[in-house]
């Protein structure tokens, strides 16, 4: 038995004029919670330090850079990391980076025990678009303020595991489960921010959003023999509201603890990643299995092309 | 609005000594119930013609090849192409095939509604193994009696809708519905012959193996907003049992119809295939949100590569 203690750590809304002070002393406050139930590893979600800004329609650039961090830790967040490492657990959580060379990702880290940095990944499956759009109920403008991100999907050893991050979006593509999956990923940790309505179909409701959210969690955690954690920040953040729904699936693809709310909530399971090992020996030995020889399309193309 | 009444023709046990004409018979009456259900297409299971055969172990060679079919249609399943027509209703249907060349591949084919073959699928994903496995509660030697499909995943348009298909094991793949959803597929119709029982692990459970089929079709589906009809072949073979669980899902990933039993039974659902769209020109508009670049290692290796 391989256990960890894994804490998701979902966030409530966090309003605009909300300080990242005040967003820190919420993290730290569900650390002690953790620490008190005994976890390794907590799960923040993705941009976890602001109100989720990319449904604000922004033309000045200055304006848009108050939403970003230059540097991580920062003056900001430094007690998080802080509060961390005395408890001795290992973080991650997501936050709006932007690089020296004037890059904006949207961004997660991962930390050891004590309080360092041994992942970064940078969200490649921005949704949303660049322009204002009309047609929409409200604006998801990830792919005006955020490159896709350049680093793939790396996997790290940590706390004797093989780990991946993944941050919203991400969570309904299978190739991103894919892609750690082949490299021995044993547990993928990913946040989100979602809004409750979809901008583009009023009709379509809450509960077929959080099945979505679920199904594609669920999914990829039993095609990939993986743990996935899944932490949404969640609640109504000046009148948009944001599904909660934060799950932790085993790899057979079931929910073993689940969010009740949209405030902050924490929800905990001791996580044995050598439950991972079945599915990876037996029905998803890739090696065994995989024809990759009829797979060409998922890189060859990137959308449709009909059959002549 | 463009309407496929679609009938899911589960099929119940078929014993060893079962001929192929008892057989055809009982798809022929089920083909007479979708007609009076005003069905346009019938889904039948993977190898439906005969028992599991890839239970038994043979060394004989002429012993396995009267499992094999090497003609399509040929005189045991001609009368099925003649109802078919008759009722002016599209087929598709698993089989052992045997080639002129000496190949053996586990295919299915799909018929337009005058009984014409506009489409074959081979078999990608074999489960099981090759040799007598000891270890095993009892064998499953897929990869002993077929070769990999040497085909592909095919789409073509058929009832005025891109179709294509896969078979069992295939649907546990998201390789499998990705290929097809980049060709544009709006119905993936699959058989398949699912033991009750995981023959290296005797304490799963049915639950659980209902669950990972439904929860791979389902993923599947919404994944790439397509219709997914996935019909067994159930009941007692010979003291092996196989699950049912056959479903009709829609492109939202919802399960419209269940089958209840594990006899023959039809399912039958009303499939509009223009409720593929609004998911491929949203979510899961390919060519705006792949990121293919990040996509290699699916590719690139077949089985797990740790990180250095």
């Amino acid at each position: 038995m391989r256990e960890i203690v894994i804490g998701g750590a979902q966030l409530g809304a966090i309003q605009k004029s909300d300080s990242r002070e005040a967003v820190v002393a919420r993290m730290i406050a569900l650390l002690s919670q953790a620490a008190t139930a005994g976890c390794d590893l907590v799960v923040f979600p993705e941009l976890a330090l602001t109100t989720f800004f990319p449904r604000w329609w922004m033309e000045d650039a200055d304006e848009v850079e108050t939403w970003f961090e230059a540097e991580m830790p920062n003056e900001a967040t430094q007690p998080l990391f802080d509060a961390a490492k005395q408890h001795g657990i290992a973080i991650t959580f997501g936050y709006a980076e932007s690089t020296p060379d004037g890059h904006h990702y949207n961004t997660s880290i991962l930390t050891d025990k004590e309080g360092n940095i041994v992942g970064k990944y940078r969200k490649v499956h921005l949704p949303g678009h660049v322009e204002f759009d009309t047609e929409r109920a409200f604006q998801h403008l990830e792919k005006r303020y955020f490159e896709p991100g350049d680093l793939g999907f790396p996997v790290w050893k940590n706390l004797d595991a093989w780990m991946g991050m993944a941050i919203c979006n991400d969570r309904r593509w299978p190739e991103m489960y894919r892609e750690m999956g082949l490299q021995g990923v044993e547990l993928i940790t990913l946040g989100y921010n979602t809004p409750s309505v979809n901008s583009q179909d009023g009709n379509e409701g809450l509960a077929q959003r959080l099945y979505h959210s679920e199904l594609s969690m669920t999914a990829g955690a039993y095609q990939n023999a993986s743990w996935v954690v899944g932490v949404a920040k969640a609640g109504d953040e000046d009148g948009h509201p944001l599904m909660g729904g934060s799950i932790i699936v085993d790899p057979n693809g079931f929910v073993v603890a689940r969010a009740e709310t949209e405030e902050d909530e924490l929800i905990v399971h001791a996580c044995d990643m050598d439950m991972c090992n079945f599915g990876k020996k037996t029905i998803f030995d890739f090696a065994r299995h995989r024809r990759i020889e009829h797979y060409s399309r998922i890189t060859g193309q990137t959308g449709v092309v009909y059959p002549k």
